[in-house]
C-alpha cells in the first residue's frame, strides 16, 4: 500500500517477477478490495502465485515512525513484517515511510544478536561498479563500535551478494590522511584493524565514486547527507543539460541526435537499477524500495529480497560476528 | 608557492586582476628568484603594481599542520598572513595546504570576538544561482553554539557579497520535519529561532543544489562530506558521458555535434568559476583556492578577496554579533 502509487505500481512489479523466478510466490498485503481490482486488470496465468493478506490500516508517508508503531497494529507495514517474524514469508518488500518501517521492523523483528543497531545499506553506482554504502539514515549518532558493526554487516553482504571473497572496506572521511577525522571514524579505524575485516583505511566523500572500496561505511546523518547532495547534483546537471539543449533550434537538433547517447548514458546510471536498500541487522530481511519506485524499480527491490533470503543474510551475519567474538578481535 | 602549480599559475592571475582592477596593488609571497623569473614571462606595463615580499620557506601540500606552525616561520603562508595581522595587505590568498593555512591564520590573526572557531564556507552552484555553504571542513565536531556562529557568519557574507538583505539560513539536516536530526542539528535550530537571521528551517542534501537557501550551515564533517561527494557525482557523470559519445564513430559525430551544448553547460556549473573558499571568523581576510586552481580560477579568489576586503567582513560580523550579544539574542 506504501510508496507514491501503490498497488499500481505492486502489482505489475509482482507479476514481472513471477514471470522471471518461477519457484517464487508472493503475498500481497494491504486492503484486500483494492488488491483485487488491481490484480483483475492485468493478465496473468500464475495468479495462483499471488496470495492477498488483508490488512485494514495503511501508514502515512508522513507519519511519525511512533504514531504507526502504537497506533497501526493491523497496517500494511506491520503485518508484512509479522509474516517474515513468523516464518510464513522470507522477507518484506515495502515503498513506505522510511522512519515507520524501521521502527516497525525493528521492534516486531528485534536486532541479531550483537547488532546493537540496524542500519540502512545500498549499492550506489561508481565509476567502477558499485558500493554499498552504510548507514543512509537510521542512526544519527553512531559510535565507533556501530560503525565497526556496519562495517561487518556491509562486508557480508557484499561478500554473499556479489560473491566476491574479503570485500574491502573503508570509513568515509573528511582526508585521507590517519590524523584527520573526528574521535569516532580514528577509534573505529583502530578498531577495525584489529577484525579479520578486509579494512581498507579511509575514503573521502569522492572516493565513494571513484569505487575505491567495495563497502562504505559511516554514520547515518553523514550517509544521509552525502546521498541526498549526490542525487541534488545528478538532478542539477539534468535541469542544465535540458535547458542547454533547449536553448534555441539548433541546440534541439543537436539534443536529437545526442539524444541516444544521452539516453544510454543515463541508463547506466539509473537510480530504478539501484532501488532497493536493505534495513540490515535485523532478524529478518526487510527491503525498502524508494517511495517513488516505478514498476521496474519495485521489481528491482523485490529482486534484493529473493537475493538476500536465499543467501540468508541475517544468519551469516550471526556467524561473521561470533567468529569475531570467538577470536577476540571484538 | 602553493597550490599544484604555484608561480606558474598565481602570477598570471595577478596580473589579470591588475588589469581589471587599476585601484588595486599586490604583493607576490615567496621565493624571490623563482617570482621574479616568472614574472619576466609576461609582457606586462604595470609591473610595479606587484611587490615581491621574499620567503625563504615552502609548506608541503601534505604537511601536517603542527609541522608547518612550529617549523616554518619563514614560509610564504606565514609571511603572507603576516602582512595581514601587519595592515599591510587587507587580505591573504593561498592555494597551498588547507590544514597548514587554516592553522597559520588561526594562530596568526585570532578569532573575532565572540566567534570561537573559524570556518570555510564558498558559494556552491545551484539550480537557482548560488548557496553559501559552511563549515567545509575546519571542524568536525562542531557544536550548537559554533552552528549559530556560523550560521551569523554565513548571514552577513552572503548580505554583503551579494547585496541581499536578510538572506535566508537553512541547517543542513537529514530531513525537513522537526522531530528529525541528531541533538546539535536541533539545539542550533532553537537557538537560530530566538536570533534576528531569517532562519529558514531544516534543508537536506538535495535541498542544497534546488537553491533552497542562501545560507546553509553544517558541522565540517558533514559539510566536508557533501561537498567532495557531490564533485565525484559530477566527476563521475562527465566520466560517463565522455564513454558514452566516444563508443563509435555514430557516437562521436553526435558528440561533436552537441559539443558547443555540452560545453556551455560545464560552463554554467564551471567549478573554476566558483574558486575561492574564505576562512571566515578571523581578525582578517583568508582566501583558499584550490590547489588544482588555473589562472582563471585563481583570478578568481584573489576577486573574492577584493570583494571582501572592500566590504571589510570581519569587522561586519563583529557588528552583528554585539547586535545579537546587547539585545541578548545570544
Amino acid at each position: 500500500m506504501g510508496g507514491d502509487h501503490g498497488p499500481q505500481v505492486v502489482i505489475p512489479a509482482a507479476i514481472s517477477t513471477l514471470q522471471r523466478h518461477s519457484d517464487i510466490e508472493l503475498i500481497l498485503v494491504g486492503d484486500e478490495a483494492i488488491i483485487s481490482a488491481e490484480i483483475a486488470k492485468h493478465q496473468f496465468n500464475d495468479k495462483h502465485r499471488m496470495k492477498i493478506q488483508h490488512a485494514s490500516q495503511t501508514v502515512g508517508m508522513d507519519e511519525p515512525p511512533s504514531s504507526a508503531l502504537r497506533g497501526k497494529k493491523d497496517s500494511s507495514m506491520r503485518v508484512a513484517i509479522n509474516l517474515v517474524k513468523e516464518g510464513q514469508a522470507a522477507a518484506c518488500v515495502s515503498a513506505g515511510n522510511t522512519g515507520a518501517l524501521m521502527a516497525t521492523a525493528r521492534f516486531v523483528l528485534k536486532t541479531l544478536p550483537g547488532i546493537e543497531r540496524p542500519a540502512i545499506i545500498t549499492a550506489l553506482p561508481t565509476m567502477r561498479g558499485h558500493t554499498y554504502v552504510l548507514d543512509l539514515g537510521a542512526n544519527v549518532d553512531s559510535t565507533a563500535e556501530h560503525l565497526v558493526q556496519f562495517a561487518l554487516m556491509g562486508s557480508v553482504l557484499a561478500e554473499l551478494i556479489d560473491g566476491k571473497p574479503n570485500p574491502t572496506v573503508g570509513l568515509l572521511n573528511v582526508g585521507a590522511e590517519e590524523i584527520k577525522g573526528n574521535e569516532r571514524v580514528k577509534e573505529a579505524a583502530r578498531l577495525l584493524t584489529k577484525t579479520d575485516l578486509n579494512y581498507y583505511g579511509y575514503v573521502e566523500g569522492d572516493g565513494l565514486y571513484h569505487g575505491e572500496v567495495d563497502v562504505l561505511v559511516c554514520d547515518g546523518f553523514v550517509g544521509n547527507v552525502a546521498l541526498k547532495a549526490s542525487e541534488g547534483v545528478a538532478h542539477m546537471i539534468r535541469h542544465y543539460l535540458r535547458q542547454g539543449f533547449n536553448r534555441n533550434w539548433l541546440t534541439k537538433i543537436a539534443g536529437l541526435i545526442a539524444y541516444p547517447v544521452l539516453k544510454s548514458f543515463s541508463k547506466e546510471l539509473d537510480p530504478r537499477a539501484f532501488n532497493g536498500a536493505n534495513l540490515i541487522g535485523l532478524q529478518g530481511i526487510v527491503i525498502k524500495s524508494h517511495g517513488g519506485a516505478d514498476a521496474f524499480a519495485f521489481a528491482n527491490a523485490i529482486n534484493i529480497a529473493i537475493l538476500e533470503a536465499r543467501k540468508d543474510v541475517p544468519k551469516n551475519i550471526t556467524k561473521h560476528l561470533e567468529t569475531l567474538l570467538e577470536e577476540q578481535m571484538l
